[in-house]
Protein backbone atom coordinates (compact mmCIF):
# COMPACT_ATOMS: atom_id res chain seq x y z
CA UNK A 1 0.00 0.00 0.00
CA UNK A 2 1.32 3.46 -1.02
CA UNK A 3 5.04 1.84 -1.33
CA UNK A 4 5.46 0.67 1.92
CA UNK A 5 7.56 -2.32 1.94
CA UNK A 6 6.26 -3.98 5.22
CA UNK A 7 2.49 -4.87 5.63
CA UNK A 8 1.06 -3.99 9.49
CA UNK A 9 0.35 -7.43 11.16
CA UNK A 10 -3.32 -7.28 11.43
CA UNK A 11 -3.09 -8.62 15.12
CA UNK A 12 -2.03 -4.80 15.32
CA UNK A 13 -5.54 -3.28 15.07
CA UNK A 14 -7.18 -6.02 17.79
CA UNK A 15 -4.72 -4.46 20.37
CA UNK A 16 -4.95 -1.19 19.33
CA UNK A 17 -9.07 -1.47 19.59
CA UNK A 18 -8.07 -3.40 23.11
CA UNK A 19 -6.33 0.23 23.79
CA UNK A 20 -7.72 2.45 22.59
CA UNK A 21 -7.48 5.67 25.07
CA UNK A 22 -3.73 4.53 25.15
CA UNK A 23 -3.84 4.81 20.94
CA UNK A 24 -6.07 8.09 21.27
CA UNK A 25 -3.86 9.87 22.95
CA UNK A 26 -0.95 8.45 20.71
CA UNK A 27 -2.58 9.82 17.86
CA UNK A 28 -3.00 13.29 19.49
CA UNK A 29 0.69 13.95 20.03
CA UNK A 30 1.07 12.39 16.55
CA UNK A 31 -1.15 15.02 14.86
CA UNK A 32 0.54 17.68 16.87
CA UNK A 33 4.04 16.47 15.91
CA UNK A 34 3.04 16.65 12.40
CA UNK A 35 1.49 19.93 12.23
CA UNK A 36 4.99 21.63 14.15
CA UNK A 37 6.75 19.85 11.45
CA UNK A 38 5.31 20.62 8.77
CA UNK A 39 6.01 24.25 9.77
CA UNK A 40 9.43 23.02 10.54
CA UNK A 41 9.83 22.01 7.37
CA UNK A 42 8.02 24.80 5.92
CA UNK A 43 10.40 27.29 7.42
CA UNK A 44 13.66 25.33 5.70
CA UNK A 45 12.03 26.08 2.17
CA UNK A 46 12.39 29.32 1.50
CA UNK A 47 13.64 28.53 -1.84
CA UNK A 48 10.15 26.88 -2.86
CA UNK A 49 7.55 29.41 -2.06
CA UNK A 50 4.97 26.70 -2.87
CA UNK A 51 6.21 23.79 -1.21
CA UNK A 52 6.41 26.13 1.79
CA UNK A 53 3.17 27.17 1.30
CA UNK A 54 1.81 23.73 0.98
CA UNK A 55 3.23 22.80 3.85
CA UNK A 56 1.66 25.84 5.88
CA UNK A 57 -1.52 24.10 4.48
CA UNK A 58 -0.76 20.83 5.98
CA UNK A 59 0.43 22.24 9.34
CA UNK A 60 -3.50 23.89 9.56
CA UNK A 61 -5.19 20.46 8.29
CA UNK A 62 -3.43 18.45 11.12
CA UNK A 63 -4.13 20.57 13.37
CA UNK A 64 -7.58 20.13 12.73
CA UNK A 65 -7.32 16.28 12.92
CA UNK A 66 -5.52 17.16 16.89
CA UNK A 67 -8.60 18.91 17.38
CA UNK A 68 -11.05 16.22 16.42
CA UNK A 69 -8.92 13.88 18.57
CA UNK A 70 -9.06 15.55 21.39
CA UNK A 71 -12.55 16.39 21.38
CA UNK A 72 -12.75 12.33 20.96
CA UNK A 73 -10.54 12.08 24.25
CA UNK A 74 -12.69 14.36 26.18
CA UNK A 75 -15.84 12.81 25.16
CA UNK A 76 -14.39 9.47 26.79
CA UNK A 77 -13.09 11.19 29.79
CA UNK A 78 -9.38 10.85 28.92
CA UNK A 79 -6.28 13.18 29.73
CA UNK A 80 -4.29 13.95 26.88
CA UNK A 81 -1.33 13.21 29.47
CA UNK A 82 2.56 13.13 28.51
CA UNK A 83 3.84 12.31 24.46
CA UNK A 84 4.47 8.44 24.55
CA UNK A 85 8.22 8.25 22.95
CA UNK A 86 7.69 7.48 19.00
CA UNK A 87 10.40 5.56 18.60
CA UNK A 88 9.59 4.61 14.92
CA UNK A 89 9.90 8.52 13.60
CA UNK A 90 12.78 9.00 15.83
CA UNK A 91 14.88 6.14 14.22
CA UNK A 92 13.50 6.50 10.68
CA UNK A 93 14.98 10.36 10.47
CA UNK A 94 18.39 9.11 12.28
CA UNK A 95 19.01 6.62 9.49
CA UNK A 96 17.31 8.08 6.50
CA UNK A 97 19.91 11.24 7.51
CA UNK A 98 22.89 8.35 8.51
CA UNK A 99 21.96 6.79 4.51
CA UNK A 100 23.18 9.31 2.55
CA UNK A 101 26.71 11.75 1.96
CA UNK A 102 24.61 14.87 0.43
CA UNK A 103 24.45 17.24 2.80
CA UNK A 104 22.94 19.67 0.62
CA UNK A 105 20.13 21.83 2.24
CA UNK A 106 17.80 20.60 -0.97
CA UNK A 107 18.85 17.11 -0.29
CA UNK A 108 18.06 17.21 3.16
CA UNK A 109 14.54 18.92 2.40
CA UNK A 110 13.67 16.33 0.27
CA UNK A 111 15.07 13.79 2.54
CA UNK A 112 12.45 15.14 5.45
CA UNK A 113 9.57 15.54 2.84
CA UNK A 114 9.64 11.76 1.87
CA UNK A 115 10.16 10.77 5.48
CA UNK A 116 6.92 12.37 6.00
CA UNK A 117 5.19 11.14 3.07
CA UNK A 118 6.51 7.20 4.36
CA UNK A 119 5.29 8.31 8.20
CA UNK A 120 1.88 9.58 6.19
CA UNK A 121 1.45 6.14 4.23
CA UNK A 122 2.33 3.99 7.52
CA UNK A 123 -0.47 6.18 8.95
CA UNK A 124 -3.05 5.33 6.28
CA UNK A 125 -1.98 1.90 6.14
CA UNK A 126 -2.81 1.47 9.94
CA UNK A 127 -5.60 4.35 10.37
CA UNK A 128 -7.71 1.47 7.46
CA UNK A 129 -7.00 -1.35 9.42
CA UNK A 130 -7.96 0.35 12.96
CA UNK A 131 -11.08 1.39 11.02
CA UNK A 132 -12.21 -2.26 9.79
CA UNK A 133 -11.22 -3.64 13.11
CA UNK A 134 -13.81 -0.93 15.08
CA UNK A 135 -16.51 -1.11 12.51
CA UNK A 136 -16.59 -4.92 13.39
CA UNK A 137 -16.38 -3.91 17.20
CA UNK A 138 -19.50 -2.13 16.53
CA UNK A 139 -18.18 1.41 16.94
CA UNK A 140 -19.30 3.15 13.56
CA UNK A 141 -18.78 6.72 14.65
CA UNK A 142 -15.28 5.96 15.38
CA UNK A 143 -15.00 3.70 12.38
CA UNK A 144 -16.16 6.54 10.37
CA UNK A 145 -13.12 9.34 12.04
CA UNK A 146 -10.48 6.26 11.40
CA UNK A 147 -11.66 6.08 7.97
CA UNK A 148 -11.96 9.80 7.09
CA UNK A 149 -8.07 10.32 8.45
CA UNK A 150 -7.51 6.99 6.47
CA UNK A 151 -8.50 9.10 2.99
CA UNK A 152 -6.41 12.19 4.34
CA UNK A 153 -3.33 10.48 5.06
CA UNK A 154 -3.15 8.96 1.50
CA UNK A 155 -3.63 12.40 0.18
CA UNK A 156 -0.90 14.16 2.74
CA UNK A 157 1.11 11.30 1.11
CA UNK A 158 0.71 12.17 -2.17
CA UNK A 159 1.48 16.03 -1.30
CA UNK A 160 4.71 14.69 0.38
CA UNK A 161 6.13 13.05 -2.89
CA UNK A 162 5.20 15.60 -4.79
CA UNK A 163 6.54 18.36 -2.53
CA UNK A 164 9.86 15.66 -2.98
CA UNK A 165 9.80 15.92 -6.27
CA UNK A 166 9.77 20.03 -6.92
CA UNK A 167 12.63 19.98 -4.99
CA UNK A 168 14.78 17.10 -6.44
CA UNK A 169 13.12 16.35 -9.81
CA UNK A 170 10.36 13.95 -10.55
CA UNK A 171 13.27 10.85 -11.20
CA UNK A 172 15.65 11.47 -8.32
CA UNK A 173 12.73 11.90 -5.74
CA UNK A 174 10.88 8.77 -7.12
CA UNK A 175 14.12 6.46 -7.09
CA UNK A 176 15.37 8.06 -3.23
CA UNK A 177 11.91 7.26 -2.37
CA UNK A 178 12.36 2.97 -3.26
CA UNK A 179 15.62 3.52 -0.94
CA UNK A 180 13.82 5.48 2.13
CA UNK A 181 10.84 2.82 1.69
CA UNK A 182 13.17 0.13 2.35
CA UNK A 183 14.48 1.73 5.60
CA UNK A 184 11.09 2.63 6.66
CA UNK A 185 9.69 -1.24 6.37
CA UNK A 186 13.04 -2.45 8.93
CA UNK A 187 12.04 0.71 11.38
CA UNK A 188 8.14 -0.22 11.62
CA UNK A 189 9.36 -4.12 11.67
CA UNK A 190 11.65 -3.24 14.55
CA UNK A 191 9.18 -1.17 16.37
CA UNK A 192 5.87 -1.23 15.24
CA UNK A 193 4.38 -3.76 17.32
CA UNK A 194 3.20 -1.63 20.37
CA UNK A 195 -0.55 -0.51 20.63
CA UNK A 196 0.34 2.95 19.04
CA UNK A 197 -0.03 4.55 15.71
CA UNK A 198 3.58 4.08 14.58
CA UNK A 199 5.78 2.71 17.74
CA UNK B 1 4.78 49.77 27.39
CA UNK B 2 3.52 45.71 28.65
CA UNK B 3 5.74 45.84 31.15
CA UNK B 4 9.22 46.22 28.58
CA UNK B 5 11.89 47.63 30.30
CA UNK B 6 13.78 49.47 27.54
CA UNK B 7 12.34 51.82 24.70
CA UNK B 8 13.16 51.34 21.32
CA UNK B 9 14.25 54.14 19.60
CA UNK B 10 12.24 55.60 17.15
CA UNK B 11 15.31 56.02 14.34
CA UNK B 12 14.35 51.95 14.44
CA UNK B 13 11.10 52.85 12.60
CA UNK B 14 12.89 55.22 9.96
CA UNK B 15 15.18 51.99 9.39
CA UNK B 16 12.96 49.25 9.21
CA UNK B 17 10.89 51.48 6.64
CA UNK B 18 13.29 52.75 4.56
CA UNK B 19 14.06 48.97 4.15
CA UNK B 20 10.84 47.38 4.57
CA UNK B 21 11.36 44.49 1.85
CA UNK B 22 13.81 43.09 4.66
CA UNK B 23 11.28 44.02 7.42
CA UNK B 24 8.77 41.97 5.67
CA UNK B 25 10.70 38.71 5.30
CA UNK B 26 11.91 38.76 8.46
CA UNK B 27 8.14 39.38 9.68
CA UNK B 28 7.15 36.50 7.81
CA UNK B 29 9.70 34.14 9.52
CA UNK B 30 8.93 35.13 13.29
CA UNK B 31 5.16 34.33 12.65
CA UNK B 32 6.21 30.86 11.32
CA UNK B 33 8.53 30.23 14.24
CA UNK B 34 5.68 31.53 16.44
CA UNK B 35 3.65 29.30 15.54
CA UNK B 36 5.72 26.41 15.43
CA UNK B 37 6.61 27.42 19.05
CA UNK B 38 3.25 27.43 20.03
CA UNK B 39 3.09 24.03 19.07
CA UNK B 40 6.05 22.91 20.53
CA UNK B 41 4.57 24.78 23.32
CA UNK B 42 1.42 22.84 23.36
CA UNK B 43 3.24 19.51 22.99
CA UNK B 44 5.26 20.38 26.37
CA UNK B 45 1.86 20.88 28.23
CA UNK B 46 -0.11 17.64 28.33
CA UNK B 47 -0.73 18.39 31.95
CA UNK B 48 -2.23 22.04 31.36
CA UNK B 49 -5.02 20.62 28.46
CA UNK B 50 -6.70 24.12 28.41
CA UNK B 51 -2.70 25.90 28.22
CA UNK B 52 -2.24 23.50 25.24
CA UNK B 53 -5.21 24.21 23.25
CA UNK B 54 -4.95 28.00 23.64
CA UNK B 55 -1.30 27.89 22.22
CA UNK B 56 -2.84 25.69 19.65
CA UNK B 57 -5.45 28.37 18.86
CA UNK B 58 -2.57 30.92 18.80
CA UNK B 59 -0.63 28.85 16.22
CA UNK B 60 -3.62 29.07 14.35
CA UNK B 61 -3.57 32.47 14.44
CA UNK B 62 0.12 32.72 13.87
CA UNK B 63 -0.07 30.79 10.66
CA UNK B 64 -3.01 33.46 9.71
CA UNK B 65 -0.78 36.28 10.21
CA UNK B 66 2.02 34.58 8.32
CA UNK B 67 -0.05 34.49 4.69
CA UNK B 68 -1.26 37.78 5.66
CA UNK B 69 2.99 38.77 5.20
CA UNK B 70 3.15 36.23 2.53
CA UNK B 71 0.74 38.00 0.32
CA UNK B 72 2.52 41.13 1.05
CA UNK B 73 5.56 39.94 -0.09
CA UNK B 74 4.04 38.84 -3.17
CA UNK B 75 2.35 42.00 -4.00
CA UNK B 76 5.51 43.68 -3.99
CA UNK B 77 7.20 40.71 -5.91
CA UNK B 78 9.24 39.89 -2.94
CA UNK B 79 10.75 36.78 -2.47
CA UNK B 80 10.25 35.08 1.25
CA UNK B 81 13.79 34.76 1.01
CA UNK B 82 15.68 32.50 3.77
CA UNK B 83 14.97 33.43 7.30
CA UNK B 84 17.90 35.73 8.89
CA UNK B 85 19.07 34.72 12.40
CA UNK B 86 17.26 35.66 15.34
CA UNK B 87 19.75 36.47 17.26
CA UNK B 88 17.33 38.57 19.70
CA UNK B 89 15.03 35.36 20.34
CA UNK B 90 18.19 32.70 20.83
CA UNK B 91 19.64 35.24 23.29
CA UNK B 92 17.05 35.67 24.93
CA UNK B 93 15.94 32.23 25.54
CA UNK B 94 19.47 31.14 26.06
CA UNK B 95 19.82 33.89 28.85
CA UNK B 96 16.45 33.52 30.51
CA UNK B 97 17.34 29.00 30.98
CA UNK B 98 20.25 30.04 32.33
CA UNK B 99 19.09 32.40 35.29
CA UNK B 100 17.35 29.65 37.08
CA UNK B 101 18.32 26.52 38.79
CA UNK B 102 14.63 24.95 38.83
CA UNK B 103 14.78 22.44 35.77
CA UNK B 104 11.11 21.12 36.36
CA UNK B 105 9.12 20.28 33.60
CA UNK B 106 6.48 23.38 35.41
CA UNK B 107 8.92 25.82 35.80
CA UNK B 108 10.87 25.71 32.60
CA UNK B 109 7.34 25.70 30.55
CA UNK B 110 6.33 29.12 32.12
CA UNK B 111 9.40 30.05 31.50
CA UNK B 112 8.99 29.76 27.92
CA UNK B 113 5.58 31.06 28.11
CA UNK B 114 6.83 34.35 29.95
CA UNK B 115 9.44 34.39 26.48
CA UNK B 116 6.49 34.07 24.82
CA UNK B 117 4.87 36.92 26.20
CA UNK B 118 7.98 39.06 26.20
CA UNK B 119 8.61 38.32 22.49
CA UNK B 120 4.84 39.55 21.71
CA UNK B 121 5.20 42.52 24.06
CA UNK B 122 8.42 44.05 22.06
CA UNK B 123 6.50 42.79 18.97
CA UNK B 124 3.82 44.73 19.99
CA UNK B 125 5.80 47.91 20.98
CA UNK B 126 7.79 47.74 17.55
CA UNK B 127 4.56 47.29 15.56
CA UNK B 128 3.15 50.64 16.90
CA UNK B 129 6.36 52.12 16.11
CA UNK B 130 6.75 50.70 12.37
CA UNK B 131 2.68 51.35 12.18
CA UNK B 132 2.95 55.32 13.15
CA UNK B 133 5.91 55.42 10.72
CA UNK B 134 4.05 54.37 7.69
CA UNK B 135 1.37 56.17 8.04
CA UNK B 136 3.54 59.31 7.95
CA UNK B 137 5.65 58.14 4.73
CA UNK B 138 1.60 57.98 3.39
CA UNK B 139 1.16 54.01 3.47
CA UNK B 140 -2.12 53.80 4.89
CA UNK B 141 -2.73 50.23 3.95
CA UNK B 142 0.46 48.78 5.41
CA UNK B 143 -0.13 51.48 8.45
CA UNK B 144 -3.42 49.67 9.16
CA UNK B 145 -2.14 46.43 8.46
CA UNK B 146 0.87 47.00 11.42
CA UNK B 147 -2.14 48.64 13.87
CA UNK B 148 -3.89 45.30 13.31
CA UNK B 149 -0.71 43.23 14.26
CA UNK B 150 -0.16 45.76 17.26
CA UNK B 151 -3.54 45.36 18.63
CA UNK B 152 -2.74 41.04 18.25
CA UNK B 153 0.66 41.16 19.67
CA UNK B 154 -0.75 42.93 22.62
CA UNK B 155 -3.53 40.46 23.08
CA UNK B 156 -0.79 37.55 22.76
CA UNK B 157 0.97 38.97 25.30
CA UNK B 158 -1.77 38.86 27.49
CA UNK B 159 -2.30 35.23 27.02
CA UNK B 160 1.09 33.94 27.56
CA UNK B 161 1.03 36.09 30.60
CA UNK B 162 -2.32 34.21 31.71
CA UNK B 163 -1.06 30.86 30.67
CA UNK B 164 1.85 31.29 32.56
CA UNK B 165 -0.34 32.14 35.67
CA UNK B 166 -1.97 28.49 35.13
CA UNK B 167 1.36 27.03 35.24
CA UNK B 168 3.43 28.51 38.18
CA UNK B 169 0.20 30.45 40.10
CA UNK B 170 -0.59 34.21 39.75
CA UNK B 171 2.27 35.65 42.03
CA UNK B 172 5.17 33.43 41.12
CA UNK B 173 4.47 34.37 37.43
CA UNK B 174 4.07 38.26 37.94
CA UNK B 175 7.47 38.22 39.78
CA UNK B 176 9.17 35.76 37.56
CA UNK B 177 8.29 38.27 34.34
CA UNK B 178 9.46 41.13 35.85
CA UNK B 179 13.01 39.46 36.33
CA UNK B 180 12.82 38.04 32.33
CA UNK B 181 11.95 41.63 31.34
CA UNK B 182 15.35 42.86 32.87
CA UNK B 183 16.82 39.82 30.80
CA UNK B 184 14.99 40.54 27.79
CA UNK B 185 15.72 44.79 28.08
CA UNK B 186 19.79 44.05 27.90
CA UNK B 187 19.21 41.76 25.09
CA UNK B 188 16.95 43.91 23.32
CA UNK B 189 20.04 46.79 23.85
CA UNK B 190 22.17 44.62 22.86
CA UNK B 191 20.55 42.95 19.44
CA UNK B 192 17.78 45.12 18.66
CA UNK B 193 19.18 48.00 16.30
CA UNK B 194 18.58 46.35 12.65
CA UNK B 195 15.97 46.48 9.97
CA UNK B 196 14.31 43.65 11.24
CA UNK B 197 11.81 42.96 13.57
CA UNK B 198 13.36 41.99 16.98
CA UNK B 199 17.12 41.72 15.92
Amino acid sequence: MLGLRHATDKAWAVRAADQLDEVLVDHAHCELKAASNALGLAARSPDFPEVARALVDLAEEEIRHYRQVVLELDRRGTALGKPPVDAYAAELLKRVLASTRDRSAAASLADRLLVGALIEARSCERFRLLADELAARDLPELAAFYEELFVAEARHHRTFVDLAARVRGEEPARSRLAVLAAIEADVAKATGDGASIHG
